[in-house]
């Protein structure tokens, strides 16, 4: 049996001090050892976010904390703009129509970002926009945006600003704070290195004022209630004990080792990956690319999605296809979190024999 | 330094098999080996629930279960009776007010259960009732309703049976389609003795036309998504793959022991407690008490908070105390999912103990 390997864009591996504090005995949430690791974790949290806000923790996946920034922060009939150069950029447009939005998308070519400049056309265009929504890094698509550019003309307006940051976060560069972001939202399972399970969100003073002028109807989401329960070191439903201290030994490995290093690591093994994959004759997909994951389009002819599968059976490492219209014609592979430059190494070689293999076999009679 | 015994209604202690699995390093979620996990897990829910439907996994605390199911089954506007004898019951009727339910709520003296001929009489006085919302055992009372007559009563009507079975399930008698329950929602930590993180769901034939004739925005919570999915063995968003895996082994050992004794005992626990909290001349809260945890009245001029603390401090046993109204007046010993006699009996030990000091320390002049 092959040792699994992990390349995709999360789950990604995850390191033992995170595992190893998942399976501890359970504690009751309502102690003073939980009120300390819940304590200790928010700082974490604060730090990775680049935040003085707090930072709340929901028991759901990333999509449930797209969700929560979307009932909490706009009313149904609502103008809002939503920058959509991938999947994640429509997973907000479906989300905000489903709950009543009135979505004005900026859309653009899939693997191009909308620069700055447009944004603020848009804004200008559309002055009672009350919020942006936009992604830091779309994972289908392997781009990035520009949410300091973005931050410098939604700050100007008195739209929101809100960031899905959960391939990005801890990895791709922001400073919600400093690149004056009115919320961000992420998840355990990328960049914190942690098993899926968990959602994060946090929300500016400006991004506030939203949440208490909002009329969707929330109840398991409504970051009043979930604020107010934090001044006890609590949540309003029963935490996930288990995955609040994975995440939290994870927090303090990112912690210990310091965002500027997080950040180089992955800018490092995004051009080490980009090299090799162009030793291999691949091209990027993104115009605007990320530093979380790299997508190489794939040669004509080959089937990405059974590239993929055997990929994973003959060597254990997994990587990601495309999605949606891009099924079947690229390949992703992350470096985030956890990812070792010899995983890459191991993917890019076996990416390589592979291809090889497939090119091979198409090309006999 | 004491080791942790959990008394608490959730989370309950973990068997190490559980632990054992959510420490294992990840997978992803789109493999042959998590396909097969999700199906084993979803025919060993299934089991469980004792239903021939499908079981679905929500990342979730309970409440986003319940939060899930008033959204997929309830339209704003329509009228739904809930039955209510403690903090749970009022849960339902919190969320669907939140969700623009029009609520016929059947209260009952805390501890007292709703009479299923009283259901039966509602139900005839409100024709056009969509819905009837209950709880299997109301952890904040320690009672259990009577399901299998509220089951008779909703089945003969348009109305379905929408039962929380968070701290219920696996503990407290409940056979899903034979009671003819109509959706039942749970969650990982309690009877269930994983950790907490996951919520589930089932529902009926009938339930399933009360999905398909909602009206309420959803997303996250879109059973119509979530069971598109399944026939894929997947999730719509990514699973918690290690909570996930855990869970299936705690329901592995359920299924090996079998239900009925399960059940069973559940019932010798309770007896036993009950027995041994009479020998300190403590009395039950609930007149219609359950089997999965017990909740004893403390003496005049006990402050039942205090006492629960000093009892963690001085022996490591956590107990639950009373919530909302019952804050300091009862005290709640779980003898649910992997809690074991020999954990009771210390608990019953402690508080004996406790009492007595705290009786002598307030006689003293």
């Amino acid at each position: 049996m092959n040792r699994q390997i992990l390349l995709t864009p999360g789950p990604t591996p995850i390191p033992p001090e995170s595992l190893q504090a998942e399976s501890l005995p359970i504690i009751h949430h309502r102690t003073a050892e939980f009120v300390e690791l819940f304590n200790e974790t928010q700082e974490n949290l604060k730090y990775v976010f680049q935040t003085r806000e707090k930072v709340f923790t929901l028991m759901s996946s990333g999509t449930g904390g797209m969700e929560c920034a979307v009932v909490n922060l706009v009313s149904p009939g609502d103008k809002v703009i939503v920058t959509a150069c991938g999947v994640f950029g429509e997973r907000w447009v479906k989300i905000l129509n489903v709950f009543g939005a009135n979505v004005v998308a900026l859309r653009t070519e899939w693997g191009v970002t909308v620069k700055a400049a447009e944004l603020e056309k848009a804004l200008k265009d559309h002055p009672d926009a009350k919020a942006v929504f936009t992604t830091l890094t779309d994972t289908s698509t392997a781009t990035a945006c520009d949410i300091l550019g973005y931050g410098k003309a939604v700050s100007k307006t008195p739209a929101i600003l809100v960031v899905d940051a959960i391939s990005g976060l801890a990895g791709q560069e922001m400073y919600m704070d400093e690149w004056q972001v009115d919320a961000v939202i992420t998840a355990s399972q990328k960049g914190l290195m942690t098993a899926p399970g968990l959602g994060f969100i946090s929300v500016s003073p400006k991004g506030w004022a939203a949440v208490q002028a909002s009329k969707s109807p929330r109840f398991y989401w409504d970051l009043r209630a979930i604020e107010k329960s934090s001044h006890d070191g609590e949540t309003p439903f029963t935490p996930a004990v288990s995955l609040i201290r994975a995440v939290n030994a994870s927090l303090k490995l990112i912690r210990k080792k310091g965002l500027p290093q997080v950040f180089q690591q992955a800018r490092d093994l995004a051009k080490f990956t980009r090299e090799e994959g162009g030793k291999l004759g691949l091209g990027l997909f993104a115009k605007d690319p990320c530093d979380v994951l790299t997508a190489f389009v794939l040669p004509e002819g080959v089937n990405g999605g059974a590239l993929i599968k055997q990929i994973v059976k003959k060597t254990g490492i997994s990587m990601a296809g495309g999605q949606e219209k891009l099924k079947g014609r690229i390949v992703r592979i992350a470096h985030m979190g956890y990812i070792q430059k010899a995983d890459i190494e191991k993917g890019i070689r076996a990416l390589s024999e592979n291809l090889a293999e497939m090119r091979a076999a198409a090309a006999r009679p």
